[in-house]
């Protein structure tokens, strides 16, 4: 199916142009206001001065954890986790964590988030809703343990990880990646690592992980190793691959010049840290010593939402908080870690994350016609400080429809409310 | 007319129950599943499920700087305010400040907000669009002066306040108040801040202002007058009035002391508070230390949205980031500094900001079935943490729904972008 988005404000990696985006077969054909010769399409969306955006790539994810929003709030760490989370995630089963998966789904599409970096477990259930729902996701089994004197041959989470790879990498033409991960360096032996870095390194895999999201983490691992977090990952040759780093809330200027020069990227998740009073991670110092830049929601649990609109207004803001500085994190630059540094996180900077031609029609097309897109001074100032989802009217994965108009084409809302609640029932 | 919500899930002052409220001439006539034998309604909303919540009260805004929105950002607060915020207001007239006060009045409406405190010029176009639009209001002009010698007679702001009394205070049944206001310490003088102080007295006013916002202005009135501005208000018996202070970011407790001794509300602002980088008002601790807390958005310029659930989520965020405690601030105390503790900011507390009977039906109506509501483990967590503008079914103040599926009803939403955009281009 070809689509045209007519007279739009696109924004375009160095400028933003009213004009016409053709999408064809998946891909963006042209940008501009004169069609190609052989440019037939079969709908028109009329964007009346809306922006067209590239979509937005939440770039650290728990999906299934959405089934836990709300359940425990302002806790401390240890409380939380121990009492309220990990109690509830033991009672999960592959059915929930799909509902899960799929209520997480339709909560990014209609954020105009096309696609996800997650790590959980249950990946196989988590890669049918991808599947079935139309985003885009890199998926990783979260390893952990090795504590027990396992190997890479019994770990149970290993196992589950070299099936992911052999039944959904690359799954619907790339549309499914499978990544591999180190949970965290906590909660992981050194074997771990080097068995998981010759992983991706055989398979060319991105390796999600967990850096210094607290500070007790961090000096921990400085006592029992002599090394932060990123310098033993880097002995085990962790950064021989890419890796896609969730929080970095406390690294140092020696661990962020390994993070950088090893093309690493970061995942800033900035509702999480601060919900959980993790910290704030030092966003303009990192992007300023050459470390990739992504964001994250990650899971619901510790957030509460996924919506690519918040993070990136609560970047922007605690990082002027930080610094005491209101031009620390301006708002293009936080647009970009919102979409072609999400991309870059998932090895995906080829294929999406920008909106050119022969890059993947993952698009959001945001309305300026609600109250708080008026006026409408500047494009990006807009989509990171003042628009929300009420200003998603279409997303698009692919050149597919996913969402439009507050309806969700692939996924039952209604369906999935009550097997949510149902599950809600069960946990609480 | 009268209006039976039936099946929601209600937020009373001490818990949420799933019942059902029944509004009558403007008020909430009775809560329960009984219908009283004397209630006829005209309409029945069925709630199903949803989320009955008081509408939230923005107890600190200058609605026409929405027309600012985005013009500027990322800039520090002098290069901000003198040169692109001040050149601009000068070119304000009447009219266009109507046009944002409009455009203002529709983002809170969409927004769930049903009570507004304000502190601009142009009083009298702005009372105009609260009248038109339904919404209720506080409306002060923001004083500032004195420094040319001029007093309460020839000053052309306490002339326009001494108007905006007479016209409009306790305007369509007290739908629309009065304030008065000192805009600041550091904009006015001694002698402004007397004269104010004996108006609110003599008038019975609520007295806004913005007290310690930044961390220099508060230094530089201690250098000035050897007193912080709270303690400097207080000589001029300005806390002979109620007073609603914005920001109060860097009081010392004896501020504290003063405020909560003297029942003055402190209007926290966290989005504008952060974009500024003016720091992290200590909410917690002033709260426990007797203040009455409200919640505000500020301008549109400095935030850039007007949305209470932004400002929920945000506030409950950067004081768990502020006291590296994750127990700071929590959801349900959040959410009644932005309910019932704007309605003490407002003078309204016997009027609004809590459902029971007697009390204006100043409601909204919040979505469940939304994907970012899923599942509903607790309402005041979902509310502060999760919801968002799409959630909003429907708003109504004292009894009128102004707001429902998404259309305003009072406010003509396509002409006002048209407008805006008018007065954008003319801005730019």
């Amino acid at each position: 199916m070809n689509i045209l988005i007519r007279d739009a404000r696109v924004i375009l990696p160095d400028a933003v142009v009213r004009t016409s985006v053709g999408v064809s077969d998946g891909k963006i054909a042209f940008v501009g206001t004169e069609l190609p010769q052989d440019f037939k399409y079969d709908r028109v969306i009329d964007a009346r001065g809306d922006i067209l955006s590239p979509g937005f790539v939440n770039a650290h994810s728990h999906l299934p954890m959405t089934l836990l929003r709300g359940v425990a709030d302002d806790l401390n760490l240890q409380k939380w986790l121990f009492d309220e989370i990990f109690p509830r995630e033991d009672r999960l089963d592959g059915g929930m964590a799909a509902i899960g998966a799929r209520a997480s789904i339709a909560e990014c599409l209609a954020g105009g988030i096309t696609s996800v970096s997650d790590m959980y477990f249950f990946c196989d259930d988590i890669a049918r809703e991808v599947l079935n729902s139309g985003i885009k996701a890199n998926i990783a089994r979260g390893l952990s343990g090795y504590f027990d004197g396992a190997s890479r041959g019994t770990h149970k989470g290993f196992c589950e990880q070299e099936q992911l790879l052999r039944d959904w990498h690359m799954a619907d033409d790339g549309r499914i990646r499978a990544d591999i991960s180190i949970h965290a360096e906590y909660t992981t032996t050194p074997e771990l690592w080097r068995d998981v870095a010759d992983f991706a390194r055989e398979h060319r895999l991105i390796l999600q992980t967990h850096i210094s999201e607290t500070e007790h983490e961090h000096a921990e691992c400085i006592a029992k190793y002599g090394k932060t977090p990123t310098e033993a990952f880097l002995d085990a040759g962790v950064f021989d691959s890419r890796v896609c780093a969730a929080h970095c809330v406390h690294v140092t200027d020696s661990d962020a010049a390994i993070l950088a020069s090893h093309g690493a990227a970061a995942v800033h998740c900035p509702c999480s840290n601060a919900k959980l009073a993790s910290g704030i991670a030092r966003v303009d110092e990192l992007r300023k010593m050459g470390v990739h830049m992504a964001l994250g929601t990650d899971g619901a649990s510790s957030n509460n939402a996924l919506s690519a609109f918040s993070e990136m207004k609560t970047a922007c803001l605690i990082a002027k908080l930080r610094d005491g500085d209101p031009t620390a994190l301006p708002a293009a630059e936080c647009f970009r870690m919102a979409t072609s540094g999400g991309a870059y996180a998932q090895g995906r900077e080829a294929e999406c994350g920008e909106i050119r031609p022969g890059m993947d029609a993952d698009l959001v097309l945001i309305s300026t016609d609600r109250p708080n897109m008026m006026p409408l001074h500047n494009e990006l100032s807009a989509l990171v400080y003042s628009a929300d989802n009420t200003c998603v009217r279409m997303t698009m994965v692919r050149g597919k429809i996913l969402f439009e108009n507050g309806e969700h084409t692939t996924i039952d809302c209604e369906k999935l409310r009550f097997e949510t609640e149902r599950i809600r029932a069960h946990l609480a």
